[in-house]
């Protein structure tokens, strides 16, 4: 290794990179990029937004005192580069396994890593937080959000600037146009932005038509109160011209010398201030450059080829599951129309986005509007899909309650990646959906134990007229054969699985089924797929509490308020006094890991379930905690 | 009245109005003008946003075909107007009554009424919505979305802007500039805004540099090509023209006549476009020109001064308690700082925002941002404080969970509105908050059963290191005597109010302990503030369970997944079988009405409560429904 890195090999933490001359930073960000190859092609990751900002992480760190100046890397995708030049380069084929690197910024996990991500959008606010924080503690310290394009479609980053722009922060705020976010870029912005690059040309002509302006006097000064009141005339950045940044750039940002530059100059102006670079994502890595979405997070592969090791053929996960319903649905019903956030790959639209471009509405990074919009439509009798995940709704939780609920509009929200995530940690977690959409009213919400009724029960919420949600698991089900045929399941009704004896009856909501049905058998257990959070099967619920002497519930969301809790309340309702065991996710944020780590360390593998089950059955009630028949 | 209003007698229906001539407008707008401030002044509402957009609702209506174009009203507080010209003239005096008109528009009201609103900022994706929808059902329609300069600083309607400029529709965006929210306005938008309105005199200037120019050809040539490319250039409206809006205006939008023929012309563009009118709040009476925020909404009046009907002084309301706290905490305090979206004054900060202008934040309508900026702010070790209404921190939900309990920051949230609000709909219920913010982890929650608790828990969440809300309700309390000096509660303790028979235990979350006090009494109950939702005090919940064989809990909060439901889990998880009775407000949105008529719906009045109270303790056991004790 020290042959291949001989100036990385010296780098632990950004001050060893501080002692270089500004001259070694080309071969230091060569090496960078070469070492971030290496261990990713090893372990995986996210891959091409750092290596586009392999020369801006080198740049920042060189002209920032970091840690005492804060970055704060937007979204996160492109931090493993700082990872590595801020103590964690040994580490880093450790990201995203358990007890490893997690793969965004964590602030437990370093000083240097101001401020904890993984949703889009969040930089510029929380920047100028520090900021305005630091100047009221009267410390001197320079804040630097880095955030992508795409992000910049989220209405949280307009409002941050558009705040950031009245005050008297030094914050910088860099714009990394990579030219995408996660889907091709959609919007006016992205075009603004685009307009801004072919606008350099223009810089030249407006330093040649200034000297000709000069011989005008009249015109001269009109022009001069013009620029004053208008900067974007020349430099058509007018957006943040116009919200009070001063603007600098664009510029090539994979020049490290061009940007430690730009960088220093920015450092010395005083106001919210942005700069403005270019960047490609993948840059440096033949295959990813070519196809940036495929290389935008990857599993191991070949850095020869970029190939991934041959893996056989396998089944659907529930995103294909949902890509291939929403296809069918769409030949049936010219009223559906789908709608996505800027995850058309993550959501499984891309085929649906092909077949049917009219009825295909990429958003961008917009949750709350994505939400509205879908609102509006159905206002006018036509029927939208929202595709999104579970933990980016919780950005649209307003929109869902006060345009869709309150109106009882019709529709329908596919959720995924409900439930436990895994390896992209707390910030992408699914673990409190089933709670924060259970106390709406008006809403339908649905759990597939599997694939099939994944599908079955997408056409059943499709076919409510009302909010209905269907919310699924990220990846792959139990390999249930899907029915082509689709057919409305009876809403409100579970189904039982299996029929044991009287000491428990084992209540499952969701993806947890199959778990449960091993749980099931050993105990010789009766088992409810409940399929419906709500409304909730009352009828099954008396059924089993009256035949039952105890009740199980099972669900990959948080006990806190969670469908087992709602189980609680009916047995209530109906005056049941009988021992209910709720099985679920913790309430604490679960790091990262592989689902089946985290299910498992949340006692909801089959093991760790029976042995719950044999404990709860095994308890002698203790009859100061039995209130006695009275008769 | 038939004299004071002759044309405004003869219409009920928009198709009324559009029979008159264009010269009868003037007058129509001057009728209806007078006749707002009269119903107004007997039944309070909202009154400044609708005597500002007069003309515009007059004109709105003459021009385009309603209901068949569709009109989307931001926020909905302007809508007056537009209900008494849509066929509820008659029931105008009736509005924020329960049975009467909802104080916004409303689907289920009026056909008119396009959209559902309460909150700000949806109303361009809204119109969006509806506008892809029609094309895609190939119906020609005209929607138009009438949105304030105030709503424009959420990111949700830049969002839909910056998506709308993107997309071929024909949605017409009426940008009502009227120089303020309901706080004076923020941010640089407002800047920006302020500045197109005195840009106007650039336009004449325009005009004369282009004679100027086509003198040189060369410079001609350029100027042209600039101007395609930045047509903010000539007039500064950048921002929506950069968005690919056609802009129309600014246009003074008190000239009904003038109104007509530029919306005529806007009718006739195709593509995206926008019209920027000036406006003023309050137009036509004088006090409410004066004081714009007074008169924002009010209670009754006498039109001639202006001045409401003599009352008593009284109790301070929960928001002034919290007013006052924050300026006393201030002082102990450098490191507090207070951040509010837009809502100054009911939040009760306007006492605050006078003597600590430094650590004040009015960030305009963004609540994620709020939410986030005291995320980074908690960062830096300052003290963030957010006062923010319940309803309106579901937009800021993910914030909450990603920014701050994630990260376990240390920002206290204040909010105000919890649980029933009442006249407001339920566009502004605080009916969901207990259950959207148990199930997230890390958080403290604490509801207060009066004014001294709401004091000393401010105090305690603000001294606890990590998220923390207190969650109080519209209106006045009890009237406890106020303890200036300030005392942290222990942390997860409940207080045992009264001790009472065995049979009946009474848990009561915040503000309706004084309902279930009088339940207590009268059925000799034991009665117990519970203070924390979370952390919950178990060991009073066990004692509790152990000692009688009934349980209720209270709240003003819905079931579902409320505090209630985390007892029922508590007791399940303790191994208690001991029948409990969950109250709390119903599984479905509560129209509007006063506070004390919905909790009285709701059964959570005192009599009801002893009703229920009664009923539950006379069930007999079933005996299927009681496991029997093994031994």
């Amino acid at each position: 290794m020290s042959k291949q890195y001989p100036l990385l090999d010296h780098i632990d933490l950004p001050a060893d990179l501080r002692k270089l001359a500004k001259s070694d930073l080309p071969q230091v960000s060569d090496e960078l990029r070469q070492y971030l190859i290496d261990q990713i092609s090893q372990c995986g990751g996210h891959f091409g937004s750092g290596l586009g900002t392999i020369e801006l992480t080198v740049a920042l760190h060189y002209v920032f005192n970091t840690p005492h100046d804060r970055l704060v890397w937007d979204v996160g995708h492109q931090a493993y580069p700082h990872k590595i030049l801020t103590g964690r380069k040994q580490q880093l084929a450790t990201v995203k396994q358990k007890n490893g690197l997690a793969p965004f910024p964590k602030r437990t996990e370093s000083e240097y890593d101001t401020f904890g991500v993984g949703h889009s959008s969040t930089s510029i606010g929380a920047a100028l937080g520090m900021s305005l924080g630091s100047q009221i503690c009267g410390t001197e310290r320079d804040v630097v959000a880095i955030i992508g394009d795409g992000a910049m479609t989220a209405g949280m980053a307009y409002e941050a600037l558009n705040h950031g722009g009245e005050l008297d922060t030094n914050m910088l705020v860099v714009l990394n146009e990579n030219e995408m976010s996660i889907s091709p870029n959609v919007g006016a912005l992205a075009r603004m932005l685009i307009k801004i690059v072919s606008g350099r040309t223009y810089n030249r002509m407006r330093e040649k038509s200034k000297r000709i302006m000069r011989r005008g006097s009249w015109l001269w000064k009109f022009m001069s109160r013009w620029e004053e009141h208008t900067k974007g005339m020349f430099v058509p950045n007018t957006l943040f011209e116009e919200l009070g940044f001063h603007h600098l750039g664009p510029i090539d940002g994979h020049n490290v010398e061009l940007l430690v530059e730009k960088l220093e100059v920015a450092k010395e102006i005083k106001g919210p201030k942005l700069l403005h670079i270019i960047t490609k994502k993948g840059k440096g890595y033949k295959p990813a450059e070519a196809d940036p979405i495929k290389y935008h997070a990857v599993g191991q592969f070949n850095p020869e080829d970029g190939l991934p090791p041959k893996s056989k053929p396998s089944k659907p996960s529930y995103t294909e599951v949902f890509g291939q319903w929403i296809c069918d649905m769409a030949r049936m019903d010219n009223q559906l129309v789908g709608i996505t956030p800027a995850m058309r790959e993550g959501s499984g639209l891309v085929e649906f986005s092909k077949l049917f471009p009219k009825r295909y509405f990429d958003v961008g990074i917009a949750e709350q509007h994505a939400v509205t919009l879908a609102a509006g439509m159905a206002c006018e009798n036509i029927k939208p899909v929202v595709a999104i995940y579970s933990t980016f709704l919780q950005r649209a939780y307003d929109q869902l309650i006060h345009d869709v609920a309150i109106q009882n509009l019709d529709v329908l929200f596919a959720i995924d990646r409900g439930g436990v995530v895994g390896p992209d940690g707390a910030t992408h977690a699914g673990n409190l959906d089933l709670s924060f959409l259970r106390c709406v009213p008006n809403m339908m919400i649905m759990a597939p134990a599997n694939e099939n009724e994944c599908r079955q029960m997408l056409y059943t919420g499709y076919r409510h007229e009302g909010p209905a949600a269907v919310r699924y698991p990220r990846g792959k089900g139990p390999g249930e054969a899907i029915m082509p045929k689709m057919s409305g399941l009876p809403v409100g009704q579970a189904e039982r699985i299996r029929k044991g004896n009287h000491d428990l009856a084992i209540l499952s909501f969701g993806a947890l089924l199959d778990q449960a049905a091993t749980a099931a058998e050993k105990l010789d257990a009766t088992l409810v797929n409940m399929r419906f959070i709500k409304p909730i099967d009352r009828q099954m619920i008396e059924q089993m509490a009256i035949r039952h002497s105890h009740i199980i519930t099972i669900e990959d969301n948080v006990i806190q308020g969670g469908a087992g809790s709602f189980v609680n309340e009916i047995l209530q309702e109906m005056g049941f006094q009988i021992p209910v065991m709720n099985l679920g996710l913790p309430d604490r944020f679960q790091d990262h890991g592989t689902r089946e780590e985290l299910l498992k360390e949340a006692g909801l593998d089959a093991n760790s379930i029976i042995q719950s089950a044999q404990q709860f059955l095994q308890q002698k009630p203790d009859p100061k905690k039995v209130i006695p028949l009275r008769s």
